[in-house]
């Protein structure tokens, strides 16, 4: 992004952020409790999971975005404190409660999140000393320990941190996210956090915040299971020292950028990690009759497991494509479809493209990255997802897990 | 079924039917094209996929079945005769009028069929050869060898044949499908074939296929994909002798019960069938606010891989069924829900069911098939979908074939 310099930190690259990720045993021997503190209350934004079934930290959470204001975030790996009773929600408020105690702050300030198993009690001696033990470790320089102790089945954390300006004055971004198919072993939990030293107004955050995750987060699926728990959060603490960024600002499109490249590229990073997989592929639907339909097409093609696998196999199979936009509702005509696979040209009106080879759509499978361009000649509809392949390697994570 | 006894034979059980399947090297070295002919013409009735890309088949089929008159089917499997340009609904055309030559009936008498790769052209001569061969192949006790050829990666042919009573006298329910996943290796095509030589009237015959093919193959998912050949076929020429069965007839529910019996039975067979599958599942949902609630709600758990995949490692996980159901659309309060595994309690008001060990939830994932049973506790709908586990053979057959 033009104007927009990359700085490393990740979440506490902004001013004014102290972070930490511990070992509190919840799931060793690896680190499973991160906390993030900002310095002063910041505004606050979120998005939560549209699972019916939610975690207790999402409820809690939903509650306390009304006020606008946050000052710290804490997170538990390892028991998603979901479907385990109403002692669940107590925890939930009690890992707020005890955060709050430890930093001196507003319990209304501290956001509680959990990833893991379902339907189990919390830990409640190991989070309490964990909460202990991370408000000691706080740190300037703690982003990346706590990018880590978010991580699940993630084989890397997801990090980003970049510098720009408002009213001339440097302002940084960071963020952190975790997610990686199903995570720990139940749930494809995404969960993503954003730091800003920028001031901004809470309802303007969270205008701009609605609108990166529908562009970034939501047009990521890796097997299409819907986790109770995913939450994403962004303070702004505005200790850059701008004027109060609204919409009306002179340098809003400027801040609306980098929060849609910082959570973009935390989704690239969260397929790019998807359980098993081995290739990255964009799947783009245009000239559908509605965007809608756009829509149900890319996840359809997205998310049908023939579709995957062929992919896995580096089998430029584009039957088990069509044959996936017929059944996703979206509106059809075979004989207008076309398909290509980066550039090259794959189904021409609604059959196999005259004059290529399969050897050179093999070559387009073959990479590493790849995109799938369905072009539905019926009107302006458009939509465009991020996915993976589905490898034996998937099945073997989530099925040789035992509760 | 009461009054109701198995005989041998598949679709060729019923009087007055003669069948064959054949090699015509469409996909060397296996039997690839089938053949089933009646003596003279009979009701028919069909259901045919609702995927909006449809096999050149289904398109000529869904013509010639408004006549309500059938004399023969034939059927190749290697290639999907889909998405393969204006010559290919010539060629279904042509696969019906050869097949008419060779047997001397009227063209509008003779359904074809097919299933295999999409967006290929079909080899007409080797079809042509095929129709002669399999036209001399006909017999008597050709129904297994009809059932053999139009396997594809199923591992075992699917039958059913039994004789009822009707007005008295013995009638004879024969038949044949097939379906394993996805098919050689682009389709999850699943096709059926039932015969009898009940006189049956053709709009009562539709009308009973439908109903059976709602509560049988429509119940069923093995990757959640849907072929775009899916076809069903039922031909009744009468021969038995009885009085026309017509919705009126005082042994109509005996009729219907025998064809949702056979239909029941064929699906059941292409779920055990299924590609890698090594548990058979059933999934229900009762007390869901509605019918159509239920069927959301089913259908999400039968096809979320990771439900799939816990079932494949025997992992009693219901944090990802119940996490299934709170995605798919349907009304759920978390507190109300109840899951059993058989008999056994898993959750209760959406939680642990206390008292019940992990070992014991264990010990009913470890058997062959069992049944996952949901309450949402909201009203009285209910639905039952049969499915399978998903396994790393299963990624294995489909990412490994070439197109």
């Amino acid at each position: 992004m033009k104007g927009c310099k990359i700085v490393p930190g990740g979440v506490t690259a902004p001013q004014g952020y102290r972070a930490s990720g511990i070992e509190a045993r919840i799931k060793s021997p690896k680190r499973d409790m991160a906390l993030i503190v900002s310095d002063v209350p910041a505004s606050v934004a979120g998005m939560f999971t549209t699972n019916l079934i939610k975690g207790n930290h999402v409820k809690l959470c939903r509650k306390l975005i009304k006020a606008g204001k946050a000052q710290a975030v804490v997170i538990n790996a390892g028991n998603a404190n979901a479907c385990n009773g109403p002692e669940g929600l107590q925890a939930a408020h009690r890992m707020s409660s005890l955060t709050a105690a430890e930093l001196g702050i507003a319990k209304k300030l501290v956001f509680p999140c959990s990833t893991g198993t379902i339907g189990l009690p919390m830990p409640m001696d190991r989070i309490e000393a964990g909460i202990k033990m991370a408000a000691q470790a706080l740190s300037r320089r703690g982003g990346p320990d706590a990018a880590k102790a978010i991580m699940t089945t993630d084989t890397v954390d997801k990090q980003v941190s970049f510098e720009f300006k408002v009213d001339g004055k440097p302002v940084r971004l960071g963020g952190m996210a975790k997610g990686a198919g199903m995570i720990e072993p139940n749930m494809a939990t995404m969960l993503g956090f954003l730091t800003t030293d920028a001031a901004v107004d809470a309802k303007a955050l969270q205008k701009c915040l609605s609108a990166a995750v529908v562009e970034s987060f939501n047009r990521i699926t890796i097997d299409g299971d819907q986790s109770c728990n995913d939450t994403v959060l962004i303070m702004a603490n505005g200790l850059a020292g701008n004027k109060l960024l609204t919409t009306e600002h002179r340098d809003w499109p400027v801040f609306v950028k980098a929060v849609n490249q910082a959570t973009k590229e935390l989704a690239m990073k969260i397929v790019l990690d998807g359980e098993g997989a081995t290739k990255f592929v964009t799947v783009v639907v245009r000239g559908a009759a509605s965007d809608a339909d756009a829509r149900k097409a890319t996840r359809a093609v997205a998310n049908s497991l023939l579709v995957k696998t062929a992919w896995c196999g580096g089998d430029p199979n584009w039957g088990r494509i069509i044959d996936a936009v017929g059944y996703s509702g979206a509106k059809i005509k075979e004989e207008l479809t076309e398909i290509r696979f980066d550039a090259l040209p794959a189904v021409k009106n609604g059959r196999r493209a005259p004059g290529v080879e399969l050897k050179d759509l093999e070559k387009v499978f073959a990479r590493k990255s790849f995109s799938v361009v369905i072009n539905l000649h019926l009107g302006k509809g458009t939509d465009t997802v991020y996915t993976c392949d589905c490898t034996e390697e998937y099945i073997k994570i989530n099925a040789d897990y035992m509760t």
